[in-house]
């Protein structure tokens, strides 16, 4: 359903639930798809949520669960019976368990804690203690194993046993006794066998996988260069310990985006939708930067007061400042974005450091030059400020580029390289010292051109 | 592979070719997976590509291909025979060879559709009528159809017979002599079902789809959302033309994300890497913009000339210009971008609008009182500004962080209402308004408090 379609089932749903009409609510939603389920949960008011949730068949409010929001599962779960509580544990893949307990408060989570068997405990515990944002920390447990003298039929019939509790059937783990990965099988080539062969001769021994310790935006993008379905997560010592699903792939690969842009515009990333943040919480998400960025432009006015007596001497000058500045951060800045991006997509590594540096060096010449050129005609023709001034503002602009390309391309690599994130480290360092450099540049070529 | 060991590969590879040494290059890659080859094939010279390119098995060659880049494939195309092109457009899948086609120069698709059967050719030009970047353009026409009364081990059959040519078999779709899309069952569906059953009675009836015309981006946040592996495309009549599959929604939402990124810093998107990107078409992507970025700014210059006096009155006025300007246009960014980001992932909409600009107007005063508050202080008793001038920089903080704001959000969301990309009206207007009207209220209150 698109987002009216939603809308429009929402007000009769709410309307049906104000005149206690539970029957027809009941039947307009039954055959309802989980994530339109858990959007029209989340939408209504916390009294009729629990009302509404209980009217759907049992399986699928398990499943519109595991869609909702952490703060939509607390108010659920805090009004759980322990009977509800557990047949929505059941029902639940290890890793949703997971992503509702890491957002709870304790008191929620020893409610949760008491309606899982031992077994799941365990688990859940085990993936907690991975690294956040590790591949180990968004993957499932429930995968399909199959051995390699398996034939074929007999690998069917293990799917078919144990394939209901599993997120993906469609691709099947061969381990050895020591639970070592030692190849995959897809669906389809079981469907494409005989059912006597035998998984040995089939299975797929070249197989991609990563550690639990590995970012979970390296391991997305390892399932997406390969087009798989799934991605096996293993231990140190090889042996299989889960599986990251595509669907979860996705969700980082948006989520990773999503950071990226605001760091980009420096702001703490959150990880909630925009209009469910409160005022406070994006306040603080966003006046750190603010603040930093703030006192870092004061060195900027600390070398136009260095100045003043250059500027007094020409007033002319000053009007050309925040077209100078505004043009070095623009050019910084789409240096910046273009190589933090790359970075992110795992396009540039720190080895092309000369090559990124050689092209951006040729693309400022290219751009400030072009800008240069423009200027200096409107300058020298339209506002008639005459030669010497068009002359040192079309300098500036080349040099102010240059710098801005070489500080906004080389500085997030730099990060990078030294364990740092490139997005943070980008926005204000790359501002404050394209700026000053700018009106550092302006100021001298005006001295040595004007004679101020 | 992780990019150091495949690099390694290239090295080994580049030595075996450059010694003549074709067996052992051969058998080094026989078991490798496509993407991998691909990366390799790439990377080589284009003297050593085709001859590496002919060492692979065929149905890996082929797979190979598909995963290149259109450069790279064009390259391939000129040099092969007429039986080598043959052989690989057999085994491409039709979205494959439409993305290729789409890249290519008139004369190499002309010999492409030689090659290609009747059927075929009709298909493709099918799918290159679809708009751009809309999910019939992105769809492939190889999936699985089933009848409703077939029984499961009928289905099973039909799998079998028809699969090894599908992109995917795991969701499976019911159409009637129509074609008009009744239903879709998985094959895990399938495999935990009996093997009489009908599929009338297991087939899933609350079908998501979405049509040929609908946007790419639509398309990929609809199969994200309902974490499908597959979504079906339909024509106006409601008739099941393709299907976008889960690995092509993910390059979507990777480009879309790079899009946004770029047009966020005022650069017309590239669909290549930056590093096979060279330099003349680098500077036709971000020079309309700074050009216009630049022209834009003199409006600011103009506003700084017609303050000439109150600026020569009090010179240290002009120190603070950089800073408004630029926590001005930080905070807007903030919160364009955040707005952005939020209309590309669906989450906020037109009926939005109060809430947003009421929730901007609460954040700003909070970001500018906080900047107030502190700058006001530091002006006060570090910079000893005196308290007009402190007073006067304070007040124009929270008012042009709260127009900022409110520009910031507003524009975003009213583009995109207006039919235009959100993205692209973002940057450069945003930046302008909210410099002249930092200046302009920055100028005005001052004149007001220091009577100049």
């Amino acid at each position: 359903m698109n987002y009216d379609e939603n809308n429009e089932m929402l007000e009769r749903l709410e309307a049906l639930l104000d005149q206690r009409n539970y029957n027809q609510a009941g039947a307009l939603v039954k055959d309802m798809n989980p994530a339109d389920a858990a959007f029209l949960l989340e939408e209504l008011s916390e009294q009729k949520m629990p009302v509404f949730f209980r009217l759907l068949p049992k399986e699928l409010a398990a499943d519109a669960f595991a869609y909702m929001s952490p703060e939509a599962q607390e108010v659920l779960v805090r009004g759980f019976s322990d009977r509800e509580l557990e047949e929505v544990m059941e029902q639940l893949f290890l890793d949703d368990t997971v992503d509702m307990i890491e957002e709870m408060p304790a008191n929620v989570v020893k409610k949760i804690l008491r309606h899982v068997d031992a077994e799941t405990r365990k688990r859940i515990n085990q993936v907690l203690n991975y690294p956040k944002d590790s591949a180990g920390s968004i993957m499932t447990m429930e995968y399909v194993d199959l051995k390699r003298s398996m034939t074929v039929e007999q690998a069917f019939d293990r799917i078919r046993r144990t394939g209901v509790e599993k997120e993906t059937v469609y691709t099947c783990y061969v381990t050895d006794s020591r639970r070592k990965l030692e190849g995959i099988v897809t669906v389809k080539d079981l469907l494409l066998a005989e059912k006597d062969q035998v998984i040995r001769n089939i299975m797929e021994t070249n197989v991609k996988s990563v550690s639990t310790h590995t970012d979970q935006e390296e391991a997305a993008r390892e399932l997406s260069r390969y087009d798989f379905l799934a991605l096996p997560v293993v231990d140190a010592e090889g042996r299989l310990v889960g599986i990251v699903t595509v669907d979860d792939a996705i969700d980082v690969i948006q989520e990773e985006a999503t950071e990226d842009i605001e760091k980009m515009a420096a702001m703490a990333p959150s990880d909630r939708p925009y209009l469910k943040t409160n005022v406070w919480e994006t306040w603080r998400k966003r006046v750190p930067w603010l603040l930093i960025l703030m006192i870092s432009a004061t060195f900027t006015s600390g070398i136009i007061s260095a100045y003043e007596s250059a500027l007094a001497a020409s007033v002319v000058l000053t009007s050309f400042i925040p077209m100078l500045m505004d043009t070095g951060g623009n050019s910084g800045g789409q240096a910046s974005a273009t190589i933090i991006r790359g970075l992110s997509l795992g396009e540039i590594h720190y080895r092309d450091v000369p090559r990124v540096l050689l092209k951006e060096c040729a693309v400022a010449l290219l751009c400030g030059g072009t800008l240069a050129a423009a200027s200096f005609l409107k300058l020298l023709f339209l506002d008639r400020v005459g030669l010497p001034v068009a002359l040192v503002v079309a300098a500036t602009l080349v040099s102010a580029v240059v710098v801005a390309n070489l500080v906004g391309s080389s500085l997030p690599i730099l990060a990078k390289r030294l364990g740092l994130d490139p997005t943070v480290t980008a926005s204000p360092l790359i501002t404050t010292l394209v700026d000053a450099a700018a009106l550092m540049i302006y100021f001298n070529v005006a001295k040595l051109a004007l004679g101020i």
